[in-house]
């Protein structure tokens, strides 16, 4: 049986970007490697941005949120040494995020997402996130997620 | 007759976030208000975060993201003193964008958006947009854009 990724283990489901009950929504699936969180993304033509060739920025920033936030609270479960989802539930907000784009990314190619939380303190989680596309990043950013719950 | 929006005068047409041309995009539409772009843009339900009842913060990022990367284009057709649209080609793209979230943004409200120019030097400008709901300033951003064409 293969691993469910953190957003199919309960703990997001309506989110735009990341919850798996939102059809119409991005569905990022994010797992575990080592301590990175990695997920595999692919756009639908009307994700584009000002040319149909590449992928839109706004959409961009999106996955970034959510990949990484997802990291955040993944992590905060695996410290408690719980499964993600359990009660009592964790989660986390976007307080900020920056993303800076290096370059166009094409919108045809598999989309690959990397995370690392890069400080903890109190309830402030930070995190690094690069974009990468056809083995190029194209697109980097910085999260910081709050806990609330 | 009504003024058209940035977007509807052929500057932008494909891009996810304020093409006119995109029927699956968010569709925002910017007007002047002196120096400043104004734009209302209102959410469909499954635009939410985390909980069904506030906005996703990814869409968040987009509508800044457009809506002043579209000030920045708008402003600099003004200062050639051409439409917006006509030959040549004015083109943007977003090179960095931050986002501050203040607090949660209700997805049933009118969202308005608010953009002004601090800064242009060379080919770079640099905008700061408020995003609004219910008279209350949820989130800012700030957006570095630089042209292209």
């Amino acid at each position: 049986m293969s691993e469910l990724a953190f957003q199919d283990q309960g703990a997001v489901r309506h989110c735009h970007g990341c919850g798996s009950d939102n059809e119409r929504g991005l569905q990022v699936k994010s797992f575990w490697e080592g301590d990175e969180a990695i997920a595999t993304w692919r756009a639908q033509p009307h994700h584009c941005g000002g040319t149909p060739e590449n992928l839109n920025g706004g959409i961009i920033a999106s996955l970034i949120d959510c990949h990484s936030l997802n990291l955040a609270i993944a992590h905060a479960y695996r410290a408690e040494r719980r499964a993600i989802g359990s009660a009592p539930r964790i989660g986390y907000v976007t307080a900020n995020i920056s993303v800076s784009y290096l370059k166009p990314t094409p919108i045809r190619e598999a989309i690959e997402l990397r995370a690392r939380i890069t400080k903890l303190e109190g309830r402030k989680a930070w995190v690094s996130c690069t974009l990468s596309a056809g083995g190029e990043v194209r697109a980097t950013g910085e999260v910081l997620g709050v806990r609330v719950e």
